[in-house]
């Protein structure tokens, strides 16, 4: 790498150096005293390696104020020897790489047939006695209270390597289909969605919101370029405390124009889900392993019920009798997956056809129904983890639209202006990324998928000075 | 494509089908009668064709109530006929392919040697007349404020196409050097750097505020995978009104541990900016022609001066005394550029060391001189579009840093819970992506290069129904 200007090696290379004399950085995993002779697991970006220390083995301590009168570090022995180091303790590690003996192979790690023998040891940084053992099971609230300690796990690696190559495989394939990512504001002068669960900011001297979608952004942006995307943060002011809910999360949005109905949408996001399990098999498998999560099968063509139709499955298979009701509450979600993945060997089941009243008044109506909408939701393994439809594309009827749903067209001209100079029949979707994570990954409680989770009583108000 | 459901083809495509007749669909841009035939200009996403109507082709028109009782629209007339299509108007074509006359040929367009003769015209959208031609000089206040309409213009295309090529390349870069992407919370309980110039919100029963960076959590985020970036808004309560500012922006961000001291990170800098120039060699050459913007030149190595130098050298060379400020202001940062340009042949100056005591508590002090900062900013053709540098990673030095700053530890202890179990040494930077493009491409106010920007009275308060 152009700037990696220390020659270190990265521990994914070391067995490539046999016989060699290398340089590895990197915090102490774990420590295990044999006698005088110490073996210490260092861990970098790429991987673990044992490192064997003998008695006498140079321990170079940093200076005891950086920045102070030292030089670059490394000069002055503070008095730290082998003895004093422990998991935790930042490491640069010079020594040769041998293979091992053949009773001390370990196979569970991919350096696990070499080690290295220490010959000289720089301190880079110290670190105090770890609080507790974060890789035994500890409370979700003490894990959350101590995430920059907590997050330092294979678990928690694992989970947040993952989310990030979701994220990617949804912009990579987006990207490949033409669609053009554009930056949505957050902070907006009204609230998107209709004025409930809403954050409130002060901007100077009036009232602005955080936005609880970039939805009207998003529509104003097919207009502009036909296919666009936006990956961001999102804010429901709610008071639920469940394992569903967070009040910021993340958005993976897109929106299309030259739709023929909802069904385009959700042909598009049943080949970015396939798209994402054939991207994460490669990227993620490891990942998969350790975290004991199995990747979903996305199947060539996901299967949709209409609600309605979805009620009376509920009914006949189950015995639950909600016809009638405008949404699923999650223990429906939950059946109708079961039912899903019986009946159609489906992690994913569509839905579609929610009630037009309770939909937002920019949702397209069924012509040959209008009292329901060419509306979907994505259930995946019990969770609704997508909201997506059509659009209502004509000016004069959304802004009759508006009206009806007893708002002011008035306040929305901005909005409407993209409607007015002409606006193709368009939808779109939002994936909720941590949701999306979690079910993935088979973890049961969404703020464990998220990485600094707010909720009513979590902001993180000890990061800093207020 | 896959979910190309309705046989459409795009007009990029369209020269290699002369002789067959084929469906087009997009808004027209632009409409010419000549005597009884109807030149129109069609644009899709890939590009713009020339469609002749001759009297009598048949135009189909949608229900008038999409929604209604019609069916998947373009059944029954609305007494649309080709008089009546004008721009913004969507529609779709059927026609022929055919080869354009010699004198016909028009050079500017990719399509130029062809034309499509329409047999068939569906309305999907009619649009109201444009309120002003938005490809004129409009000032900047009239664009601002119609920007669903205004973004609908090549020049707008080209810019935000470019914008979303800047990001894609920061990304695609770091990825391909081990760092992981991580998303960042902006909803905090405390300000992150000290207080002044911050959004504050209603957070349920107490007072949360909008990031101005995410400072603490990419640091937190190297003790867990080492390399990390992540993009995404950040907010500066500040009452400017100049071409330099706006409140919300979007902030590429990196971090990584490991590091001698700052010079590593201005040469990951360099490196990116190389990179992203390549990219937008290959991606955005359309675009840079029609802006008439010219890519920089990046040097191997960007020059670097350090902030008591850069003084010595505004003085030397321009007349300017300000030796011993704290900070250089826009017109310092101007005449630098020109110097940098002259001396060295290069559009971008690292300038370093600003004092101690002018930069936020987590900045390295240079041991050699620790009234100074291992920090920088790089100036672009005039302007800084980043902040970096190497961070304290030792905890007891941080911890009494803060209070040296006259903050309370106490307040902090999430985030030197991260120094507190273990960090390497450390450093990064913050790139401002709307500066950046501004600079890219030539454009005098950083508004016109964000997408729907911010200010003291802009926030879009005609978007919805607050």
């Amino acid at each position: 790498m152009i700037f990696d200007m220390q020659q270190r090696t990265l521990i994914t290379h070391t067995p490539e150096s046999v016989g060699q004399t290398v340089t590895i950085s990197g915090p102490i995993d774990a420590r295990r005293d044999m006698g005088k002779i110490v073996f210490l697991d260092i861990r970098d970006r790429t991987g673990l390696l044992q490192v064997v220390c003998i008695p006498g083995v140079p321990v170079i301590s940093p200076p005891s104020t950086p920045g102070g009168e030292g030089g670059r570090g490394g000069e002055r022995s503070a008095g730290i020897g082998l003895k004093d180091v422990r998991p935790g303790f930042v490491l640069r590690i010079s020594g040769l790489i041998k293979p091992r003996s053949e009773k001390a192979i370990n196979p569970r790690i991919a350096t696990g047939r070499i080690e290295m023998e220490a010959k000289e040891i720089t301190v880079l940084a110290t670190a105090q006695p770890f609080p507790f053992d974060a890789t035994k099971e500890v409370g979700l609230d003490t894990y959350l209270d101590h995430l920059p300690f907590t997050l330092r796990t294979d678990r928690a690696r694992a989970i947040f390597k993952v989310q990030s190559e979701i994220v990617e495989a949804f912009r990579a394939f987006l990207r490949s289909k033409d669609f053009t990512e554009f930056q949505a504001p957050k902070l907006v002068g009204g609230s998107t969605e209709g004025g409930a669960n809403v954050f409130t900011v002060d901007y100077f001297d009036k009232k602005a919101f955080l936005a609880q979608s970039p939805q009207f952004y998003k529509q104003i942006m097919v207009g502009v370029f036909e296919r666009v995307f936006t990956v961001g943060n999102v804010y429901r002011a709610e008071l639920h405390a469940t394992s569903r809910h967070i009040n910021e999360y993340t958005s993976m949005d897109l929106e299309m124009g030259f739709i023929e109905d909802h069904h385009d949408i959700m042909r598009v996001e049943n080949d970015i889900l396939a798209y994402m399990v054939e991207q994460l098999k490669k990227s993620c498998a490891k990942e998969f392993e350790l975290l004991g999560a199995t990747l979903p099968v996305v199947p060539q063509n996901i299967p949709f019920v209409k609600l309605r139709e979805a009620q009376e499955i509920l009914k006949k298979e189950f015995g639950i009798d909600c016809i009638g009701e405008p949404d699923l509450d999650p223990e429906h979600e939950r059946k109708l997956c079961e039912w899903s993945a019986k009946t159609h060997n489906s992690d994913f089941l569509f839905v579609t056809h929610y009630p037009t009243k309770k939909r937002p008044m920019y949702t397209f109506p069924d012509p040959e129904d209008p009292e329901f909408t060419r509306s979907f939701d994505l259930l995946f393994r019990g969770l609704e983890i997508t909201t997506g439809g059509q659009r209502i594309h004509d000016y004069d009827f959304l802004k009759s639209n508006i009206a009806k749903w007893g708002l002011n067209p008035d306040h929305f001209t901005y909005y409407l202006e993209a409607f007015q100079y002409g606006m193709p029949p368009e939808g779109g979707l939002a994936i909720g990324l941590e949701r999306l994570t979690a079910k993935f990954l088979g973890i049961e409680n969404v703020k464990e998928a998220t990485l600094f989770p707010r909720d009513i009583t979590r902001i993180d108000d000890r990061l800093s000075n207020a």
